[in-house]
């Protein structure tokens, strides 16, 4: 295993609502300094439900301010202070879909773009679902959208479905259930 | 399909050397207005490259400074202004493992956290190497890590594996090749 770069220094050099952007002095073993760019969430991690219902997927159709149009995608959402994951999994579900889950599995961690994002977020699988709705805080209603289990892998031809982790967590569900 | 919001408004409300963070006011179609940050990466673009020499995929593991720790995954980079994807798919592969490709064959974009971040990430499959090694710019050589590809799936069990993208692209590739 080769030696970690030291970190020299971290410094937060704009912030805004949502970011702090830092920078951060690296030596590495080699002798070579640089300052990279990182990208500092401020929250404590965010959660992604996948949601199962008899024999479909519940999913949700929200405007995505990032790239500007409506995203299909899992109810997903930030990791509040006085939560743990698995709280944080069923009020995001209660919120974005309607339903509570009896049995939360948790299936993996994934991180985003690793060299410039600390975010990670946590992949729960949700089962023996219950009506539990609670309001959420969006700007305007989410679309429910039930996807057959059984196709799951045809959300790959539709167009607004596009995130990298959305695309993982349906190979990973797969395997989950397949694994049974 | 439902009604986009109207955008306001975008101001830039700070930056960086590598990001924009963007402030958009919306105005949603039920009336609600909002403001939402996002954040626009000042570059056109990525790539992410799957090279396959003869059985072995080649990875590297990288210092990534977003998450503080070496993380494993495929060779990746920017597209520079003057390149088109499959170009900066060979000068990345170039530099990060030394080979460029006489096929390179487009499978998906991936975008990464929609909500907040504009970015798009191309994943290009690479095969018919040839050795054409070019100088890169990062501060210490990359460790380039051969994987068989017949275990591909067995990346999923690496602590050091850990990005949504990189998951979703070995699945994906797995995929393709199945289907020859």
């Amino acid at each position: 295993m080769r030696k970690k770069p030291e970190i020299l220094q971290r410094r937060i050099i704009t912030q805004s609502r949502l970011f702090n952007i830092e920078a951060v002095d690296l030596a590495f073993s080699n002798g070579n300094k640089v300052t990279f760019e990182r990208l500092v969430p401020r929250n404590k991690g965010a959660v992604m439900i996948a949601p199962i219902l008899g024999d479909q997927l519940l999913l949700v159709r929200e405007y995505a301010n990032g790239v500007e149009r409506y995203e299909l995608g899992f109810p997903k959402g930030i990791i509040d202070d006085d939560e743990d994951l698995l709280q944080a999994a069923n009020r995001e579900m209660r919120e974005e879909v309607g339903y509570a889950a009896n049995q939360l599995t948790f299936l993996r961690y994934m991180t985003g773009s690793s060299g410039y994002l600390s975010s990670n977020m946590a992949l729960i699988l949700a089962e023996d679902l219950y009506a539990a709705p609670l309001p959420g805080d969006e700007p305007e209603p989410l679309e429910v959208v039930s996807w057959p289990l059984a196709q799951i892998e045809s959300l790959l031809d539709e167009p607004d479905f596009t995130e990298a982790r959305s695309i993982a967590a349906i190979f990973l569900i797969k395997q989950r259930l397949q694994g049974r």
